[in-house]
């Protein structure tokens, strides 16, 4: 049986604010629980259709459809949905390719860029204050359990480009180099911006490197690859190097 | 004003089936009206909050905020509503690169692939016949007037597969060659498979090339990129040959 409090608390999840008060986050469908459970991330309780999960008794909760519903935040539940811990973000590493997005807005590209750094390999992710929450319901779910593989860290980003001088700060400005004719360095930290208005003024005057995807089409100049697809294009420019020069 | 009949027939175009008895789609948003009326798309009426489109008088219906969320699919309506004639999709022709699509069900993921054939100037688009219609409002919506520069054809994938003999069909296959030491011909028909399960059998004995996008990561075996990542890591790598021989 689920009780009043534990839907309240469950469904108040779905805001950051409370994701922030709680320390806590929602993760839905089999596969994804048992991603989070497989992984360093502290399970606080679980919700389930049936007995699928080998974890502590008294963090299992076996519930009907019905009830699974009640919190569920998709059209069509997932048989399961465990509440997570926010863990602590690790400090960051500087060295290979880091990826950091200034502003990054919407949780399906968030998702989706995040994904792309665990097939390439990427261990850290910086994000600007104002990107999305990466706890976020919908990141979660587009993510796919690659949330669990990468180091998210959010922080002032202006702050920290000032702050690090070791390594070469590339971003994607419509005015750049083209990135099939660049010598891609390593390590970098790679910049994409905002859905919108891309890389903000601010961060824009802190690169040290530009570069665009040039266009084949008969596009107009004012249209722009959407950032998770730029993202996928940027990441294998960046590792393909390594497989070619084999 | 709004009649019943317009608000009906027009809620009646988020189905497939009856967009195809009406031959009639749903554009959304000034920006993306514009498009259409730019293109060579034919208008059948337009819905407008105020005096900013130049058409013919009888076609356009100047209407309130209040009746525009009536006939509008967005949650937040974007001031216009356009309806117009799905056209006759013209002959296909063998040359270039052309992206082959065998079961791509989201239309998100069916947007942002005509986007991205678009930017990489790909001017046909094949669909299976169980692939997201175009004219979807969230493929319109998520192509932001590619649909107006890109032709997209269904078919009897495996029919066409079989009947031309002239180009040949790559695909996208986890056991492929690193798509990085390829040498990607032009021309080329290049197929991309269903969410879940990618090609199916059926149109994977029908390839004559294997391509596969290495993963750097510590990923688990099943998981994969989003096809709509893929397409855009695939396509970058067709056209970065054109760009880097220079």
């Amino acid at each position: 049986m689920l009780s009043k409090s534990q839907i309240k608390l469950i469904k108040s999840l779905s805001q950051k604010k409370f994701r922030n008060t709680h320390g806590l986050f929602v993760v839905e469908g089999i596969k994804g629980v048992r991603e989070f459970l497989n992984s360093d991330f502290e399970l606080f309780s679980i919700y389930s259709t049936g007995e699928r999960f080998k974890v502590q008794k008294d963090l299992l909760n076996l519930i009907d459809e019905r009830e699974l519903k009640k919190i569920s935040s998709l059209k069509t539940p997932q048989k399961a949905l465990a509440v997570f811990k926010i863990p602590e973000s690790k400090e960051i590493e500087l060295g290979g390719i880091i990826v950091a997005l200034d502003g990054v807005r919407d949780p399906g590209n968030l998702g989706t860029i995040i994904r792309l750094c665990d097939w390439f390999g990427i261990e850290t992710l910086i994000c600007s204050k104002d990107t999305a929450d990466c706890y976020n319901p919908k990141v979660v779910q587009a993510s796919m359990g690659s949330l669990t593989r990468v180091n998210i860290k959010y922080l002032d980003l202006k702050e920290f480009l000032v702050g690090q001088t070791e390594i070469p700060v590339l971003g994607t400005r419509l005015e750049g180099e083209n990135v099939y004719n660049s010598i891609l360095p390593n390590p970098a930290i790679v910049v994409l911006g905002n859905e919108a208005n891309g890389i903000s003024e601010e961060i824009g005057s802190l690169l040290d490197g530009k570069i665009t995807i040039p266009q084949f089409g008969k596009v107009q100049e004012t249209e722009s690859l959407n950032v998770a697809t730029a993202t996928a294009i940027i990441l294998s420019e960046f590792r393909r190097n390594s497989t070619t020069e084999k």
